[in-house]
């Protein structure tokens, strides 16, 4: 089994991490800005401001990228505290690097599928659920995986 | 005051953690085999592909989940950001046992109280109330111990 | 450059995270007993428990709560990712303090912009875009600084 000095796995990790972060900062910021782009607010004080409309509920296209948004983030907090546990536990390096790279591509293609317009509505609606269920599978038996590996060498 | 190694305070914690992304995980991807069930889709190519309809808000089904699943992350992030320092600050195991295992005895219960069908919708609330104050409790007592004890040990 | 014991970086990052987390955790309390004192509730057991009436949609006021503890929560993820990374990669203490203490100014502004009665609702919107905006560049500023200082210590 591949073994890394710790600080490579951790580089990586923290590699991953602010690439994920940061997309998920533009997913946030992109939000706002769509609403700003079609006049149409939430908060009253906002459409005063800038001159809109307010509405009730934001129009589709932001919620769109809103729900690219929250998926995002419901799934890069199961998955940073899988990976900081796995990091801690000191499991193998091969597994971890796996985990990360997989979960990092998994992301990327889950909001590209969400936000990208296909020809083939099906392929959008296929490519957004594989990548959904292969992130989800990541955070699962990552964290799973670190807590064996915490349990085993507290036992030994 | 029991004084463990670190390292098994720290499994502990990573066993914690890991079924509580577990859980949060199995919620969301319950929001999406509900939606599945139940033929409506809040994506267009969602209900094109799975052949059901498109509709501008989830079922009240879905959105009940998805209440449960929201709930845990907004809780589910304080703590894991608590727990963490608390480990780092080098505190007290028994307060760390305690934080660790209410919390987790706290959000099973929380979830188990807003899916479960109880014959008493008294009941029904109410267990969800005092299981969620109690998560809630915990984080801010957690956070703010970690807070001190690391404030004391630069201090002294 | 400033060069203080990691104890001390670690420390102000602990009590800076612990009150955005309390911060945090009291908009989400605020929110449900906003919703007890209009008596308006989403979940049916809940208006059947304290007498009150049992609605589709949260009323205006507990929404805005609601998006304030929402925000809260997309920016500590990467701000708790980003800062933890930034303290393991043993960067310079000078930045990690401004970050910090940027970022929580920034958050308790950004929640009293949200909520406090302005006269001018325009300073209202203009203030909490300002304070949403210098948050979210200090997490990516932070996120990508750790990433370039773990990826040089292990390049060196």
């Amino acid at each position: 089994m591949l073994s890394l000095l710790p600080n490579t796995l951790f580089a990586i990790f923290a590699v991953v991490c602010s690439l994920l972060l940061v997309k998920a900062q533009v997913l946030g910021a992109l939000t706002a800005a769509t609403r700003g782009r079609l006049k149409r607010f939430i908060n009253k004080e906002d459409a005063e401001w800038l001159g809109g409309e307010h509405v009730a509920t934001d129009d589709e296209r932001v919620q769109r990228i809103f729900r690219a948004h929250r998926n995002d983030l419901e799934n890069l907090v199961p998955f940073f505290i899988g990976g900081l546990l796995f990091l801690a536990s000191g499991a193998s390096s091969t597994a971890g690097i796996a985990y990360f790279c997989l979960f990092l591509l998994a992301r990327f293609l889950h909001t590209f599928a969400y936000l990208h317009d296909f020809e083939v509505s099906r392929l959008k609606a296929r490519l957004r659920n594989a990548t959904y269920t292969l992130g989800w599978l990541v955070t699962i038996v990552m964290g799973l995986h670190a807590a064996v590996v915490a349990l085993q060498s507290v036992m030994s």
